[in-house]
């Protein structure tokens, strides 16, 4: 599975990790959370990609561009998770396998985060487990990966 | 009518035409669809300008510059149909008419896509019928804006 | 395409089109609507039956009527667009293709006119045009005739 | 006010009345309550007509047929009241002063019937008083048309 | 039916009729309108009191002081009408026979207007009727009453 | 029991049967349905009639005209179960013991059809298996009465 | 059809039949039923099995064990019916035929009652006929089968 | 108070005030506006820098550089204050003090303008005064600053 | 300006004020709310009247006497904003211009605190800013009386 | 414990108890129930004041007049129970101890009594005991405030 | 009453009581509620039994177990108190007088813990006061009983 | 970390793995699928105890005895996830770290399993990758428990 090329995207105010509410979020930046992601795909042989867009729309442009190049997408979509049809049809467009993931536990907050309009397009959703939950996405990812290139 | 400027909008993830779910769009890509009207517009000696963009706040700034060059529009919103206020906002501020089209038959999907923002501040609704869905948007626009000379 | 035969169907209180709430519906009668409907049926070399009831269940038994010998509906159901389930139940049982128009914006109206029970069973949606609403269906019914035939 | 000329139309089941549930709707027939309708019309010099029918679209024919003849309408629209927008937009559509009323207090019943389509459309309501609304009825109606005529 | 006697409550607001919204109230003081009243009653032999407080809990005070005084009330709650469950205890505590009775049609107005706290505990319902609601709620109650003293 | 007499009743869009959706409906004609209850009824020495229409108004005409001459109703609505209130009170106002009967298993099908109208006044429910229900029905009828004539 | 084994479930409460509510439920105990049921199945010459648990769980591990065994399934599963999505669960696992049946008539009580979350994966449901219900319930399964074993 | 500095951001739309929808936001232009808010920090010798944009991620990329660098926000969001939950994400993460302010009545408008999804991580809200709501943010943010400098 | 006169008015629960709730009511009492406000009329050289009550009817009452004698109100009126019609139509009826004000930010706290029954007859609100919001409130008064005088 | 002081608060209506609907509420005037509290309070040394009224704000400002005098609070709430917000911001602002009491059994009631808007701010509930509800509250409370002088 | 014999039952996790989550549910452990109850039956002369399952089916077949035993329960179902429609049916079942009883107020609580589908199947509810509120359970219920053996 | 000793408990219906609905939830067993646990955990040199029942109680039960033995659970709740609140509180009285997992993507399946009941009170949630769900389960949990461990 050496040649698998996955991207790992990141939604809105994800710049602003370990930068802001840390009770929340915890105190890892974005980039200490990308390193780590990286270790982890080497561990696997794996290239990765990483995005981070405050724009929908922007998030949109870059997974079209994933079409014929990726094979896999983890991605935290943030608060554009709850509400952007947009990016739920990006998705589910380029039929590339797709791993959601959220840092903190979107259950245990307001309502209104309870609802992924992502989630019926990808594979599977993992979240609680803070920057954890990205390294569980990537393991998750190539499982599904491994599974269609068996069948 | 020779001198009408009118401007065909595609909202997000149109671009993909012809290269995603060929099921539920059909397998046109967006530039023999853009062809097509053109010719349409051929036909009644009407300009025409195409715009495609799956950022939101980038459609709401084409529709803005619309405002005293364009005559008509016609917009398939995409998925910010069943989300974007600021869309409706834009049709309402520049009040050029504006006809919305969807390729699908909306009523046939998801609950999420029975609901359209754009609806009420726009002239009427087509949807269902593939590509020929702006083409017939052309022709009710071209139909609105000759009343609206003759009244 | 000349052999093909189309019927036209008007539902509850359109016989009553030109000679109430003109600033909704317009001036034109349904006798003038149909006369329309006839010359551009005759352009493309189309019969065309009409059909106007106010009784819910004479529109089923007409819809029946049209089995095995109308290629095509376009229907107005006016009031029962959004409660009949018999008249959805009608469409779908014969399997004949069918538009669905509306002259005014039923979006722009109140909210009980915003869901219709027959859009699901149609191809799809055409309302906010006035008369030309009927014109448009008409084509986009030939449209889907044409591509049935072709495929 | 002696050439009025009103119509009191009653919906479905109302056929039944004092051969039925005795207990909600009185031992009173249909035409035993016409008559005292007549007797009251008299009183005021007024010209009265009656119809029955279970069939929606019958009762929208006759609306329709009261165009041009019929100065007002007291309607006691039975079940149609909570469902039929058909009758709705017919008595909208002719635009003659109508009264809507019940025997039953309507409240009282099950929350299906808490509901009434047409009350937007009418001057007014009168429920609970058994035939004596249909009375009442009347005579609200005679003072809306009083009241027009001075206007 | 002589010796009747019978309370006319009006709600809160009411005392401002005649110098407020006048197109949705019409231009009669309640003064007048209680004059109005005290002529019917007069033509039927029947004493009135006449009731007004903006103070829900002054409505419940004299509503409780009818009983064994009062043998039927017409009440216009006015804004209480759409939330004073206290209100409507009053009135099954009593046990007077009620008559609720409402100036214009509450139907056409905003959706909270369109509920009633009160009208399953009341005999019957009367609005849209301008004054002349209070006039037929008064004949209302009186045939209420005169079916008790039969029955 | 030999001197019973029901009727089965059929609603709108069962005369297709056979002709239409035979995935969902079972390719069975009414006719063929209706030779297989006479059948049925004949085992139990019962007189059966036979009423099928798609005018809601025709079927409550016709429940009225059952009183006083047939004991016991068999009936399979169609889609006017879903919403028809002036059925409802047909079969109420009658007061003859009914069984509601359907091809399909409603509860499989679109969340409309979950809801039934007329169950509340029938004696029970029965759905789902094809045209057997129609079978049951007439048991489970001739059950309800034989209990009635004991009781 | 000489070798058909059948199970019969009861669910909560349902042991003190007879014993409770006499007027929902009728006067017959759970043994006096199955005893019927008994009667019916040797009729068909069909060999029947009973269970009453009032644990939702222990009704699970019991369609559970009618795999492979049983070839068809009766169940009134009593109050679990509208919330036990375990159940349905282990009714949809097993794939047997499984036909729903109810003592009284559900869509006559409480609204929660109105739902049932094993419907969807019965075969058809049948309610309101006392213990007739499961006598019903037993024939339909056994069309149910004898139409499997002749597609 | 001399060194304060804050940021006053406008939303979607906002550009195109004083050129539309006269009657619902007013005449005067964004400039305007601008400079009158301007002349208002300047009399509490406040800098005040200003952003406009109709990309919602755009907004979210300002909110994030206002960190170290502004004291305190007036912000209107326009369409974006009723789903952009990027947005109100952004507020609370850089946890500058923010004041929401709207140039219409926000309640007297479509029911979906009357949630704001920021209000709850904003300081206050301030609506229905035209151009004047922001002269009273900036005031209303003056004085949150000055409460905590206090504090 | 000199000769306008304005009244504050306070609703339930506001005498206490600075005795109770300190977390979200702050630590001022009415009577120093109402000395800041007085202050600040004074500045505008405007006369101010103060009232409060707990009682809904009297407020009512109050509202009807600034009838003729006021030409501005300032309302916080603490719970009943959330169902106060009374409050509603008194604020329609005396056509005095209004504006809403509150001491938290009502849209941080309760589900059912996040609704203004006043909101939709007043000029506009300002909540979240302690007893400033009385201040703003005052000046936003001025601003919309101000425009008055000159349209 | 011989110096608690507590009251009892009866909402409205309840000063016709004994006198009305005895079904519901029994037979005991609240005279004779008062007299029931005063020795149940006698028996633990305890003072307790009594207040009843049917209007809203005289309710708190009772509830007011308690701070500083009162230990405890023994309320049964009545019809305000289910919406008076300015009910439940008087008893948290006061800060003592309060239970919630109930004659009947609201949850067999109707719906709108199956909500308590002072439940959140109350110690807790006690409903359907008839008079006896307010023994149990004197204890409940007296056993709260134990508690609080042992804490 | 010396020879009354009650039962106390405790719903699922509430032998967890005094181990677990002690800021809601107290310190006390299940075995000296019990004592307490215990206590307080031998004070009245009652004969008390416990049981406490976390099985729902097994409380149902402990309450079928009580009927002709047992005079009366105090039953706190836990959890299940807010779904268990099996529980509420078997104490409707067995038609002893029951008390329903919860440590913590549940109406301070998550919203799905408002609601208990046991509460119109017993006497009363008593909740909010610790273990205390099964001793004022015990004490309603021997109320209920006296005044059951008073009628 | 050798010494840490985890739960695995699997839900109702999960017993029938690999045996059932194959095309949903995959073609291992339940002992095939917690071989592969036990593997990973050896691999982490964790101990792991497995349960499995289709009784919500005994669930209950046995969440009740890891207390105090067990550091750790992974929980497969299956149809008790959408309903069970006593699950729900077991998990949170025991205060276990707790994982909750689904072999299925729960988000594209019926709305009913779109609602996790237990998911608030676990640390977090995997769903969608079949049985390799219940393995990055293992290692979400022991990462959750080194980071405990480090605090």
């Amino acid at each position: 599975m050496g040649s698998a090329h996955i991207a790992v995207i990141h939604g809105p105010n994800l710049n602003m990790l370990g930068k802001r509410e840390i009770g929340i979020y915890g105190g890892k930046t974005l980039d200490q959370i990308n390193e780590e992601i990286r270790l982890e795909a080497r561990v696997h042989d794996v290239d990765v990609d990483f995005f981070q867009s405050n724009v929908e729309g922007f998030i949109v442009d870059y997974i079209h561009g994933c079409a014929g190049r990726i094979q896999g997408i983890v991605i935290n979509a943030g608060a554009y998770t709850h509400y952007s049809i947009a990016l739920r049809d990006a998705i589910a467009a380029v039929r590339i396998p797709t791993i959601e993931v959220h840092i903190s536990n979107i259950y245990k907050r307001e309502p209104f985060r309870h609802v992924s309009f992502i989630a019926p397009v990808c594979k599977g959703q993992i979240c609680g487990f803070g920057s954890y939950s990205y390294i569980l996405g990537v393991r998750a990812l190539l499982d599904v990966l491994a599974e269609e290139w068996l069948a």
